[in-house]
């Protein structure tokens, strides 16, 4: 399946250039056009799916082993020290284009930390709360 | 395998307590005692690996599938509307426990953006010659 106004389906596909650093039957990896470190890299599904609530699981289940296969690739080449993995569901989410991907973010010595979060404070009650929400919903 | 002194050894085979949301044979699910935002969840594997670099495949494999599946339970339960995957690997990255985990936070509307990045720039060539040295060490 593919959406016929979808940017990230023509460049998975082939029918938009980008800089390939992987493919196969499945996914298209590529480099991203505004990195956030050097060698950046985007894992984008050929199939179409908006994001992982919606995805196929026998799709999603190839992504996180090829993930560790381009970030040991970074280290190795680029000499990154780590990397990221980041994917995101939805606008307020940061999601900005609507076919799912997964970002491959090689992180360097010294390098500043780009991905991370100000950590919060919940009290014992408070999460056990919120985690039965959770399961009920599960 | 295990190591005798990782923590998340210890939360994900249940010798320490911790909000759990979800387990099985493989994985525990547990809140993050720091959230993000309400419902920061952590998947833990069972089975100790270090990063995703050294994880197990088969193990590896199901995880995106099973935080497609929190997430959605977020969104349905918690009134999220998104959630951000996130998986660090090295202390470069923002790693502090050293043994793989997985990050699903959940975005509420409105709420600020907290996992992100300035995107860089990079010309074409520069692009070319990255993605060359990264096709060269997969």
């Amino acid at each position: 399946m593919r959406e016929d106004n979808c940017i990230f389906c023509k460049i998975a596909r082939g029918e938009i250039p980008s800089t390939t650093v992987y493919e196969d039957g499945d996914f298209r990896v590529i480099l991203d056009l505004g990195p956030a470190s050097k060698g950046h890299a985007l894992i984008l599904p050929k199939e179409h799916f908006k994001d992982l609530c919606e995805a196929d699981p026998v799709v999603t289940a190839k992504i996180l082993p090829l993930a560790g296969r381009i970030g040991k690739a970074m280290k190795t080449g680029l000499g990154a020290s780590g990397f990221n993995v980041v994917q995101n569901n939805g606008t307020s989410a940061g999601q900005t284009v609507f076919h799912l991907h997964v970002h491959v973010i090689p992180r360097y010595e010294g390098g500043p930390a780009m991905v991370g979060w100000t950590p919060g404070k919940e009290n014992a009650e408070e999460l056990e709360r919120t985690a039965d929400v959770i399961k009920g919903a599960l």
